[in-house]
């Protein structure tokens, strides 16, 4: 009997796409009979691979976004998958796509990264809400489109109106351009201090905590809504303290800023639609690192329009991997490409915790170190 | 005797200029003889108005933007202030380009707004600092240069090549570009978590002590340097233990990130210079929000192109009101039109400070609570 064998779907065979950088990934494909295999075939083909193929007796899958972009449902396999098979191990945290359960009822462990990311998708949620209330993302563009003068990137500034198609502020020297306000605006949207301000965040779990502890030194107060409020040891390690809210339709009247650090689910599809929108204080901002569901972003889109809120910060969308093109030009919106937890160290950790919980299942017994509950 | 002259100098006369919007200034208007004047006029003409002209009782002046961008230099026009002028208020902190001591010899008192913007200037560091290791301005661009497609704002993610013209990272598509990398890197510069990392802050006055608990946040140690170490009564009140170097000499070597808040003198001019980007981790960043000239910008043009430092996030430079256009498309810089502490809050609380200052020396005989040492 060899090693284990542990399938690595790819898209194509390229060598690009498997980590083979980290020393303790090649330790892994020692240790390990690592299966490269391009999943860009038909379902029935693939499906005869794990039925009757090569992956007949794989014991472990390694999950990659050549899963995830594959034409038929990830899901739709699962009842092929052989007896052998002990584990999915996620390099990444979310698992909404992915059937938990009927895993579960097949005896396979579902394992992802636990908290390895939380720390950078805070850090992107962070920057975020600096954007929505600095609007620094407008102005660094601004910066490059006046070709470097400071004075022509913030001759904007006081102006409170749009151009109605691309709703870009208008200069001072538009015809188009009607008032002017001595408050500190760009296209009518007021530029803030978060401090003395109050955050209000949709999930306090471990991304939520990195978060609260972040807006906390930028000076806000800290509200949140989650399933169970924090117990009281969770509570006393903590400089700042958490105003508990039972509902996302009771925390949204007191908040300055809502931060969503939501899983899709269908609780937290559409949490901003067209009858929650109306909870929200005037001028109010809102920043998503969640999922892009949790927002119904023409409901938002309008918002914006008429002020109700003030600026957002998106790292998630509804449609990915394409964003709905009336953000593209608008000034007030803060939009990234799902960056969440793109950075080396994470990748190296995520990479490493991936071997860890796969070691686990197959070497240890284990039911994985970070098992997806 | 009538109320008190209060010089507000303007570069027009239109009201746009003047904080009448806010009701605190509206009762200063009341209870002092507020004289708005424009100084768009040359020298000879100021200065008869000060000393036979109608500012010849002026006992205050309001400074503004309008006097810092005179053809000629301010402290030209300390000698001809009437005796009577017994205050000068900076609705801003920073004073270098005021002659203190000239106007002390005169009995002049010269204030300042104190830490009000020490909050709004420390999220622009920090800022800066998540621009610094995570790219997100560069990926906000490419995203809305992309049309909102997130798979082409991320093409350029492992690409190792930038064109030698603009410093734009290559797509793969480019025939120019040569190398790709499993790291997560744009334009051959890593991405990183700032969690572990070390951050030395150069100047931990009142913005510097802001930034500090910020970086603390997430998750950066903390060191510094300044002319005196904090004491014990100072630093038992931190979440975090800062480590106190003697110099910048010594400070460097140490540091992921290198976060310059000081002002402008002397002996902060050129702190990175030829000799000092030597001593440098390979890879680190910088950050300036102080004084542009505290960085020689052509050392650091050269030590981004050569790598020695990754990336830097800059709200100031050399040369304002216009930057050096190398800066201009560059993708491992990070460029704000010096926002500094540009929010409504701000805008009002320096406005209060500076109603508080004038009033305390000339309604109070006071020296103004916020006297510039």
């Amino acid at each position: 009997m060899g090693a284990p064998k542990v399938l690595y779907p790819v898209a194509s065979l390229s060598n690009e796409e498997y980590p083979d950088h980290i020393p303790e990934f090649r330790q892994f494909e020692k240790d390990f009979n690592v299966v490269y295999k391009s999943f860009d075939q038909p379902f029935e083909d693939i499906k005869e691979l794990f039925r009757t193929g090569d992956l007949n007796d794989v014991e472990a899958i390694w999950l990659t976004g050549a899963v995830i972009r594959l034409q038929y449902p990830f899901n739709d396999l699962i009842d092929y998958f052989p007896e052998t098979l002990r584990v999915i191990a996620l390099p990444w945290v979310g698992h909404d796509r992915i059937d938990g359960a009927q895993l579960r009822s097949r005896g396979i462990h579902l394992v992802n990264i636990g908290d390895a990311p939380s720390k950078d998708v805070a850090d992107i949620a962070l920057q975020l809400t600096l954007g929505t209330f600095r609007y620094t993302h407008f102005f660094e563009r601004k910066l490059r489109e006046s070709n470097g003068s400071i004075a022509k990137a913030r001759e904007v500034i006081g102006g409170t109106d749009v151009d109605t198609k691309t709703r870009e502020p208008l200069p001072p020297t538009d015809p188009k351009r009607k008032n002017y306000t001595k408050y500190v605006t760009v296209g009518g949207k007021a530029l803030n201090s978060p401090a003395g301000k109050v955050a209000g965040i949709v999930g306090l779990g471990s991304i939520g905590k990195e978060i609260a502890i972040r807006l906390w030194a930028i000076g806000m107060e800290i509200s949140y809504t989650k399933r169970t409020p924090l117990k009281d040891g969770e509570l006393s390690g903590l400089p700042y303290k958490p105003t508990y809210f039972n509902s996302f339709e009771e925390l949204i009247p007191h908040v300055d800023l809502l931060v969503l650090a939501v899983p899709h689910s269908s609780e937290t599809t559409h949490l901003i639609n067209k009858d929650t929108i109306k909870l929200f204080k005037r001028g109010a901002r809102v920043v998503n690192i969640g999922r892009g569901s949790a927002i119904d972003e023409d409901v938002l889109l309008k918002a914006l329009d008429d002020g109700t809120i003030n600026s957002a910060g998106l790292d998630v969308f509804q449609n990915e991997p394409n964003i709905d093109p009336r953000f593209v030009n608008r000034h007030d919106v803060t939009i990234l490409p799902h960056l969440g937890s793109f950075t080396e160290d994470n990748f190296r950790n995520s990479t490493l915790r991936t071997i860890e919980n796969i070691r686990d299942v197959l070497v240890n017994g284990g039911q994985g170190i970070h098992l997806v509950n």
